[in-house]
């Protein structure tokens, strides 16, 4: 193989990570760790408390709602979400279409969570009059519980029609919004959700390592006593958070203080409709571009988040899928294997520091690449059109 | 007050920190941070496998024991361990003489694990005539638990003592070595425990955000399905990294790169030899600098591990510990307030990124405070002797 011609172009000279994260960060999140802090120091304590508060603003949560951080990653939030807001004579219904609700049906299960799971098909949403006639037939079903964007295929899950209902039968609403807060709208004002989780390392764009759970302070408070463990207990974490502005256990410091950092830019520019924006963009370019040299996306644009697309596998038997992985390596590009039991792809991200020349390099490198295996028919007989 | 004469000497202009941890790290170790790497690539999948490696060389545990490690905090490994390792059917016997020794008792009150506290005052290490009694009384005590050492007050706890009854009785053995491991001889081959858990943040001198538990592999393999949370469950989260060098969940990437940083610079230190001696000299500076001046240690010289030091607090009306602590602060030395129920106290750290000249630096400060605050009698009446 020649020598690559084009070339990412990074901050700090790595590959740019277009994947469900942990994604490219900007150089200043990452330089805000290179100092020490006391978990008690008092600088400390002020950029936990602007962390919370920011958190909360961003899903306009007002009065009613608290952050609850949790130590670990966005699957301890959601297992702490689940375990401390179901109670052990609750039952969730789990609306399941990726890894991400079935990973949600394995905590219930090893919790001892009474759990029912409707699941659809990876390239479609929940039928919401089958959610609809479910609620209505289990009166013992006391919360739902929905992934925002499933990263799984990429596609966009109908929150304000599930919180509709659920607020319709006197449910209460879990959320699994990882990859989308930040760059998707939520509203706690429209949605009232009970509880929604994400982390610190997707659209928010600051490193991997911590989680967190937007919270309805009257469901944090009726759920003192509901964790079968110490350490995921969010009604416990936000007693104490409220109480000294402390964590119960060592936080991770670096990452909650690269995630103010992170915040701040977030702001910068221009919260959640600027990033959102961004992200919108690339993904525009990107689905284009890949369109324009012949791939073809699972999704139909109708479904599609602007956080991850997945493209079918190209049927060409020149294209050899870790061939072509590791020239996009080579270049400077991460991208990520599929994970559909529907059919076999691939998926690249729009999120992390991520802008439109990036997508358009991506592009260029792709076209290179198959130029070089000699790949001619990309799609294969029968994708879906746009 | 005077401006600060002295100033500590800091490599990021940092405060010092004196505490249980988190701790002072070297500049090199936080500058590893400063950069992205997706949690499938291969240069982060290797330096995965480098720090199991080393974590399980340091313990010297040989091809029978593997480190498994756990997203969070040392609490989240600690919990990990006990709900891993004791099955839903097992008892254990908590040794307690501080905070953390009642951790894990809460731990397992939560887990819904059977255990026995024996328990003795936090200056007192366990009585092994009665753990011995206590393991031939209930044939139903499947492990014992021992804090190695306790930083409630800086007590050095038997461990060797207690490995060796708990072998003789047939009862397996997990240890909570948050403060000690990396500083103090840990020996898998003499001490035969089930497990061990300790994190990234203490000894090893890497930032906080990962604990980890050093694991017999048949003890592993025996634990399956043991544990009742998705995320804290060590067995599957061995299997996952065995299979493919991968987290089952998001791990804090910077936090795992900068342990590695932290490990090539342990053992370019010499090892736990090395680190140890220099935390030895560090206390041993500590205790008799503040000796000469007037203070009393909690705790005999005897059970006087080399991480924590508890000073009895001084009688003099003329010392506000508040005080005391802000002019520390300011002078660029943060302390640990006490958290002991037998004595009021204070607490000092020798652990961390500290050197001697550090140690007299804190010392002249303490100095220099004291005579601005015109305290002279500083031990109570009664106080322990060295």
């Amino acid at each position: 193989m020649p020598a690559p011609r084009t070339r990412a172009a990074s901050e700090t000279g790595d590959p740019l990570l277009l994947t469900p994260g942990p994604l490219t960060t900007s150089r200043s999140v990452k330089q805000a760790m290179v100092h020490d802090w006391g978990s008690r120091d008092a600088n400390f304590i002020a950029i936990n408390v602007a962390v919370r508060k920011h958190l909360v603003e961003i899903a306009n949560g007002g009065a009613a709602y608290s952050a609850v951080p949790m130590q670990g990653s966005g699957t301890f939030a959601v297992e702490a979400m689940l375990t401390t807001f179901v109670p052990r004579a609750g039952k969730v219904l789990l609306l399941v279409n990726g890894a991400y609700g079935h990973r949600a049906a394995k905590i219930c299960a090893i919790a001892g969570r009474a759990h029912l799971v409707h699941e659809t098909p990876e390239d479609t949403p929940p039928d919401l009059a089958k959610l609809d006639a479910a609620l209505a037939a289990d009166a013992g079903i006391t919360h739902v519980f929905a992934v925002h964007c499933e990263t799984t295929s990429g596609i966009l899950n109908p929150l304000e029609e599930i919180a509709a209902i659920a607020a319709k039968r006197g449910r209460r609403l879990l959320v699994d919004s990882m990859s989308a807060f930040g760059a998707l709208p939520v509203d706690a004002q429209k949605l009232q959700f009970d509880a929604l989780a994400a982390s610190s390392n997707k659209c928010l764009e600051g490193v991997p390592g911590l989680g967190f759970v937007l919270s309805k302070i009257e469901a944090l408070k009726a759920a003192k006593g509901n964790a079968t463990t110490l350490v995921l207990d969010l009604h416990d974490q936000w007693q104490a958070l409220e109480a000294s502005g402390q964590y119960r256990f060592t936080p991770p410091i670096h990452v909650i203080v690269s995630l103010h950092k992170a915040i701040e830019e977030f702001l910068a520019e221009g919260g959640q409709k600027g990033r959102g924006g961004r992200y919108a963009e690339n993904c525009r370019i990107l689905i284009d571009g890949m369109r324009a040299l012949g791939f073809k996306t699972l999704l139909p644009d109708r479904l599609q988040a602007p956080i991850i697309v997945t493209f079918r596998m190209p049927e060409d038997p020149n294209f050899k899928f870790q061939a072509f992985y590791d020239a996009l390596k080579d270049r400077g590009y991460v991208i990520y294997p599929g994970k559909l039991t529907v059919a076999d792809s691939f998926r690249i991200g729009c999120i992390g520091r991520l802008y439109a020349d990036h997508m358009r390099g991506v592009l260029a490198a792709v076209r290179e690449i198959l130029a070089e295996m000699k790949v001619s028919r990309l799609a294969p007989a029968g994708a879906e059109a746009a």
